[in-house]
């Protein structure tokens, strides 16, 4: 990797410079706690001057620093960037009292930066705007941060999965969208925009008002499941409102390149995406599922059944975690197909956590390709994905990433137990933080929150969803010796 | 593979010549039954006739048949083998009237001979001694079975991990016992003779009467984890038998050519096997862990938490699912922590069952050097087990058979929960059976037995011991359509 010293003089310059667009989401949150005028405003303001404070602190006090960004340098800022933004991003719920102590606070802000959603608040309605508007926005800043980072950044470190789509398998995805990452990142964020705004629009047309639309085209868009209702989505009884929300977690859940051809409407290229027509096809088949299971097994009528199933697989894939049922509710049967399907995640380079659509169906073709090398042991039998032989170096990776997220799953389920939960909640607890989806199972289900989690397991499931955002690797290579050596 | 039709005559041949193996162990049962005139006699004389008629008739009406076997004929032999055995075998307990249904008789039988050890029976001692010796030595014929596969036939068609002691990595283990696959079943075998016989002297020693130290030898050297007694070993409450029965099943979960060395007083070469190694370490560590989280949480003394711990964890680890203790009563944390042991299994090469050591290490070791691969993007960084390196080639087959195992697991849980299942039950009856343990979690713990699950549950999870004992492939390449291509 690098050589010599880690410039960690950069590292601080670029955490501080990046401190100034949340300085600039936290100046969108105090003017609308002013228009609201609920108490919060100073609260905002107070974190508004920290944040830009260290942001000008790093600027002046590095202003001679060497520019040499190597890849270590890389890694740490990436992993760092989460972190500090938490830090500052949770002060507006303490300094209101919304949220008083550190671990809820920091707990809330990361869960809602990392796009998962899991959320300490046992009565959301009591929050004044400008805080719940806060606690949204964070998500789409996180969801804008993932796309960015999954699209332009981690490639070059070597990470996620990603390098598919580069010099590895050149296929549609590969036309970029520019070479450079600062123009890719706007010509993301401007379809990101683009789809929050339409899923405003059509949200109001479906009876919302401005301010629940607005927040919820922020959560969904980030896949993030942030609501302003206790209830989630299911405080709306609309079918046209729940449509229009699985239409966009589903998009949200698609490679963000695609949606870009999507917009163009060069429908005929996204459907010539492998990882796109899986994502449908596991989708769709996952939702006919549930709903037939669930119509014979409940008193809903076959559009509800239909509608409810729908939403909850497509909620879970994407790992957005809204809810317009509670899922635990349901039969065993049903419980555990939705405990499964928390394992898949959206597409690679979407919002969407888990381990991804990409990763499962490498999985699926190579241990097909295992049962014909046996067959036919001289015979050489590639792994093909999107027209192209996926490299065996790329397959141990991809194979490496889903042992070590299941060995994630087990490790932190026999911690949360340790920690006092039992068995399903610890697994619960652990597959929705760490696969950014937000409820789980047990008593982390859809209707409850994670107020009552040990404040070490909140700290550790922090870290979890940090650990499944940033693509497993990312951050745990911090922790080895190797990666510090000069 | 093979090339042209697959010659159905020798596979009914070989499958009838084996046979004859276990009408001699029905012959013994018959003698037992015959000593203790219980009236089970003349249901072992009829299954003998059976067997036997079957047997020469395969002689018979194959006398000109090509002896071409191809490796198409080797999965289909080794995979049927079990499945004839078993229906032959359950026939003793469905001719006295002792397990009146075929499923649950089955059920039983494959159990035994898969060496799992999950019962569908609630009160073992009312079953006449004959029979309680049939059951035991179907374990023990299952485990000499399941050592010639994994160390003789198996490699031959390119399945289990013991190709990594073959050419692919040359190590002490590959100073194979003799070239010829008879002369290397017959050494196995005397040793697995000689360790049944010791450990039927020690147990006597510890006050156990003859018939209950022959068979709890047996099925303690097949991993397979049969007892006389409803409750298992908890019914001698003497440390001696229990330190004596950590010690035999510790010892079967280990490769069968280092238990050879062993016998030899060839220690050096046995502790320079690195899976040997790896298998003592997890061992101690689970062990140790177990000791001291129960002594803390129970009014247990330090000796009795020890041993408790010791016998669950090496029962567990090497698949031989014996209990001294209900661990369901023990705290949720190590419910979960055993849980987890559940998916380890014994050595390769020996009667253990699970993923196997051997495989979580490569794994581990893969993981490590995909970290490693990371920073160090240019460099070639080899996993090395036994001082050399494992091909790209085995690690992909490594990872594919772990991540396949995991997939087995799943699906098989959700299966199990439509029918009807609880989460942990379902989860429980699963990896009980695909690890060929026996006992499980939730309804399925040591306490309870298997009675309960609906007849179709049975019959897969009957399918479950089987493609769990032949290393999935072996079994599921049979479903595969090129499989069956000329």
């Amino acid at each position: 990797m690098g050589k010599g010293n880690i410039n960690f003089k950069i590292i601080f310059r670029i955490l501080g410079s990046l401190l100034f667009i949340e300085s600039f989401f936290l100046l969108l949150s105090l003017i609308v706690s002013l228009f609201y005028n609920e108490g919060d405003t100073y609260s905002f303001l107070y974190t508004l001057i920290i944040a830009v404070s260290i942001g000008l602190i790093s600027r002046i006090f590095t202003k001679n620093s060497s520019t040499n960004i190597g890849k270590r340098e890389g890694f740490i800022i990436v992993s760092f960037v989460w972190i500090v933004f938490s830090f500052i991003g949770s002060l507006p719920f303490i300094f209101s009292g919304h949220i008083p102590g550190l671990t809820n606070a920091f707990f809330e802000t990361i869960s809602g930066f990392t796009t998962t959603g899991s959320s300490i608040l046992n009565d959301i309605e009591s929050l004044p705007h400008g805080l719940l508007f806060w606690r949204s926005i964070i998500q789409w800043m996180g969801g804008m941060g993932i796309i960015v980072l999954s699209l332009a950044i981690l490639p070059i470190l070597g990470i996620g999965g990603m390098q598919l789509f580069s010099a590895e398998v050149p296929g549609p995805v590969t036309d970029k969208l520019h070479p450079r990452v600062k123009e890719t990142a706007k010509r993301l964020w401007l379809i990101y925009l683009l789809f929050t705004i339409s899923e405003t629009i059509l949200l109001m047309i479906g009876g919302m008002n401005f301010f629940d639309a607005l927040n919820h085209s922020f959560t969904t868009m980030a896949t993030g499941g942030y609501s302003t209702k206790q209830e989630s989505i299911a405080h709306w009884n609309s079918p046209f409102i729940h449509y229009v929300i699985i239409l966009f977690m589903f998009i949200a859940g698609t490679n963000f390149s695609l949606a870009y051809f999507g917009l163009k409407l060069k429908f005929k290229k996204v459907f010539s995406n492998e990882e796109f027509r899986y994502y449908l096809g596991f989708t769709l088949i996952f939702a006919l599922i549930s709903t037939i299971v669930l119509y014979l097994n409940s008193d809903l009528s076959f559009e509800r059944s239909f509608r409810d199933s729908s939403f909850q697989v497509v909620s879970l894939i994407t790992t957005t975690g809204y809810a317009t049922a509670d899922y635990l509710q349901w039969i065993p049967f049903l419980i555990i197909f939705l405990f499964a399907v928390m394992f898949f995640g959206g597409s690679a380079g979407s919002t969407g956590g888990g381990i991804k659509i990409m990763r499962i169906v490498i999985l699926l073709k190579n241990s097909i390709a295992e049962f014909k090398r046996l067959i036919h042991p001289q015979a050489i039998i590639p792994v093909r994905f999107n027209h192209n032989t996926v490299k065996s170096q790329i397959i141990n990776n991809v194979l490496a990433f889903i042992v070590l997220y299941i060995l994630i799953f087990v490790v932190g389920t026999i911690v949360m137990s340790a920690l006092g939960l039992d068995f399903e909640t610890a697994m619960g607890s652990v597959i929705a933080t760490l696969g950014n989806i937000g409820p789980g199972i047990g008593d982390v289900g859809p209707a409850e929150n994670f107020q009552d989690i040990p404040a070490v397991g909140k700290w550790f499931l922090s870290f979890l969803m940090l650990v499944g955002r940033l693509e497993l690797f990312t951050v745990l290579i911090l922790f080895s010796p190797a990666f510090w050596k000069k």
